[in-house]
């Protein structure tokens, strides 16, 4: 009998090291011995989900509070099935560990005609599938489990992207032949570290002004810190795209607002766009959700990107370059102080309206503006719920979570479950609309089984507005949708507690806010708003469709 | 202007033109003009669905019903959404025409940084994966869109698999430019026929005794009547394995029973396992679903395997050769009739059990053997429900569908609405366990949404059971689920005039069994059962776990 642990157990134990408390998942039989050597962990529980796609997205939210996570699904039906959600992980910078059991390898060299194949004896039709969702994979034999799992981590953790680990269920139960694994080199900056902060350096001490605009990167890398420190030292203006919203806390001083091109406030477009130099902190997107479609003015002549690992200044790119050590070295550089102070921002006017008053997005965001706190966790849902949100100042150390590169709808009901499970101690606030909400409600059931107490906010609008507002129609039938009884779903998915209202009239909707306000329960409340009631974001967006989409 | 269909509206027309009326699928922006072609035909309806896995499923139900179908998805999140669902159909032979939309060509040609992507302006990353689901697929342009729609519809039909069509936006609204088809070559058999059916022949006449085994590829390709025409010729026995049960009707007097191995009666391995030669009519799958763990006994000597498009007799093989025509030669050679009548059924007997007896699987399945009716169409879900009915005898015409070899739970509730709503003119009847509904249980709301009638028993015994039946021990804690209250679905999900009900005892169940036979609503009925009250089948496999998975 050897001593080793078994390649299941001695997965699960890494992966325990990386500090993940939770596995994310749907068990099946070819994934039974990994199933098992989660059950029987004592540090990792067993997260059941309704269905992969569930469990995918909710992975990704669990890594973006802790740096990674677990998912794990069985051979071809399971990994297909969360292949979008992993996907949109790689796209969006989230470490996800995703563990899929197969076969034996006893059953596939004899080539057996087996259940979750194409029924042909061949079983690589699929691995080579999901992997294209991860930045590493590997087969994971006993031989290598051990060695491999180094460079799986090591890989995952440096690109903050999913790693996909496949073990064969006979080889999941045997023991692992190494002991002591040779560490796998951490990704570290080279020669051109030094001759980039030069070369940035440099242009600092040129500029009359200069910016920073951090990107998403800055959060997934836990590098918030190092980021602060260097803006101010620079004492410049920082701004965020809505995609970053709330990657530093709102409320410093230096903090001028939220960039999305001709969206942005007059104070955020001189901040920005009239800069002489503009730092580029993490590789921000400029995808058109992020640029309010395309409308942002910045040359590239004025603009420095530190990504994850390289710098590219013009046509120059300095790598292997880390970009945490580029913020560290700068900082200490401290080339130049701008003494930047952004205008005090102005008492926000109090929410209009009457109680019995039909609920308008004009008066509806103002609202969620008061009502989030500091250090709230908020999900948004790609659609009129981040358009309506991206504007909002945010309280103190309050942050966004969105995936609108991706886009993927459906995403954020999932994320929910993985942000709100995966830190108990901050409030985690939900916004979707219906049609998004539709695609992954099962995931409520989840929360529930699991004692969560998010707080979620669908606004039923009668259909997919933001496809409403991104045609030059906004009646095409394929943007209705079932009528489901959104605040009935908790109770049918067997949640118990939980606070659920349906509110049609501000009246209705500011008593289940100051109900929700109180925080003792997980909260539910379906809002009724007008079809197309677009927020500014939508409406700028429905008068740019040739710029968005050159297709009219 | 041009007169010519644009590249949208021309693919909609010439799927019209095989008998699709149904699109199924979820909207999105690079999709929009092929939704709008959707919208505005006369002849194809939109069915929005709640996610693209459910529709997905639907449409392969669909096609099984109507030959093919219509699935339409948008680009990257979308399509992989739908990517088990249509792998699925790849496996289990459903022609699924798979219709996505990808950003205009435009601002792929220009590299623009674009949501649904991984944000670095690569467009090609997608379009690879969804192809292998598929067995044929195209990027189209306004050139190629004619011939390419032939290529690609005749191509899948004679596969009976799914294709792939893939349209950019600012193509799809192009006109096209060829108008006139030519019209792409059908498959057909070749010299090999003639050569094929003599070698039968001989075979058969050589024979003391013959049996037939169809494969389920015979509804899809409905080849039924010549195949029965072709087992009467002989005279000679005919089984069905699970997977194709109700294939042919079981009513017929050389019907003898399911094939499932060791699973079988008495008389079926008579029958079966003792004959001189078996024909396999269109390439039986002996996965371990249909042979009760691999406990079939049948020589590779023995068999002759007329798959879909090749004859197979020892090592040689026979090709090119449609097994429609194998099947006309030898039923018109007519080599033999060996005269064979299958042994009476015994009129079963009633169920037992008292009214307020708890439901056992002893209980159940008697009472839903006597619930199907003629011509039922009856979907089946992997798992214990399936395990449960396969062994029913059924009464004529009645059919079941299900989907065991890529045994992907979840199937059976989207495709129950595909079949539904392909047919209103049968009653379908879906039996699925509760761990499986969990993962496309959103279905139900597009079958309330599109005034759909079938009739659903979802059987929640407390979790997975085929899983607990599958491993040694049955209390892993990844095989509980959230504790939905199933029957208040429905009602959730905007389902208006549904029959719901919850039934824990013999007595309730018989009168929801009765309420549910009137026929005049739909109908959900969630039958409360023992957590491990294992059907025969979950048994028997519960005891061959070793030849099962080889990992014990």
């Amino acid at each position: 009998m050897s001593n080793q642990p078994t390649v299941a157990d001695y997965i699960v134990q890494r992966l325990a090291r990386e500090g993940i408390t939770d596995c994310f998942g749907v068990a099946g039989d070819f994934a039974f011995k990994l199933n098992d050597a989660v059950a029987r962990s004592k540090t990792i529980r067993w997260v059941g989900c309704s269905n992969e796609l569930d469990a995918a997205y909710a992975a990704d939210g669990y890594a973006r509070v802790r740096g990674c996570s677990m998912l794990m699904t069985t051979y071809a039906v399971g990994e297909l099935s969360a292949l979008n959600g992993v996907m949109g992980a790689r796209a969006e910078r989230s470490c996800v560990f995703h563990v899929v059991g197969m076969p034996t390898m006893r059953n596939q060299r004899v080539g057996k005609i087996i259940h979750h194949t194409l029924g042909d004896g061949v079983f690589q039709n699929f691995a080579n599938i999901s992997a294209q969702a991860a930045c590493v994979s590997a087969v994971i034999t006993p031989d290598n489990c051990v060695h491999e799992m180094e460079r799986l981590i090591a890989t995952a953790r440096a690109e903050c992207r999913p790693a996909y680990i496949l073990a064969a269920s006979d080889f999941a139960i045997t023991p692992v032949t190494a002991s002591a694994p040779t560490p796998y080199p951490k990704p570290a900056s080279g020669p051109d570290l030094a001759k980039a902060v030069q070369a940035i350096t440099e242009r600092i001490q040129a500029a009359r002004s200069v910016a920073v605009l951090p990107a998403c990167t800055i959060s997934r890398f836990k590098l918030q810190r190092s980021l602060q420190a260097l803006i101010e030292s620079l004492g410049c203006p920082f701004a965020v795209t809505p995609m970053e919203k709330g990657v530093l806390s709102e409320t410093h001083p230096q903090f001028v607002g939220t960039y999305s091109g001709a969206g942005s406030s007059p104070s955020v477009l001189e901040a920005i766009e009239a800069a002489d130099l503009v730092i580029d902190a993490g590789g921000v997107n400029f995808n058109e959700i992020n640029t309010a479609a395309y409308s942002s003015r910045l040359s590239s002549e004025k603009l420095i990107t530190i990504e994850v690992d390289y710098v590219r200044i013009g046509d120059r790119i300095y790598n292997p370059v880390r970009m945490g050590d580029v913020f560290e070295m700068l900082a200490k550089a401290a080339p130049k102080n701008f003494g930047y102070s952004a205008p005090h921002r102005q008492a926000p006017a109090k929410p209009g309206g009457k109680p019995g008053d039909p609920i308008t997005a004009a008066a509806l965001y103002p609202r969620y503006r008061d009502f989030i706190k500091p250090m709230d966790r908020i999900v948004l849902e790609s659609g009129s719920s981040s358009s309506g949100i991206y504007p909002l100042p945010l309280p103190d150390g309050a942050e966004t979570q969105s995936a609108p590169l991706w886009g993927s709808i459906g995403w954020a009901t999932g994320a929910t479950l993985g942000i709100a499970l995966a830190d108990s101690s901050r409030r985690t606030v939900l916004f979707t609309g219906e049609g998004s909400h539709q695609m992954t409600a099962t995931a409520i059931g989840t929360m529930g089984r699991y004692g969560l107490k998010p707080i979620i906010f669908v606004l039923n609008n009668d259909g997919y507005m933001v496809e409403r507002a991104l045609e030059a129609d906004p009646n095409w039938v394929y943007n209705d949708l079932a009528p489901w009884n959104y605040h009935t779903l908790p109770a049918a998915l067997g949640c118990r507690g939980w606070f659920t209202a349906k509110v049609s009239t501000l009246g209705e909707l500011d008593a289940a806010l100051a109900r929700a306000d109180k925080g003792d329960s997980a909260c539910y409340i379906e809002v009724v708003g007008g079809r197309t009631d677009y927020p500014a974001g939508l409406v700028a967006a429905n008068k740019r469709l040739e710029a968005l989409y050159a297709d009219v």
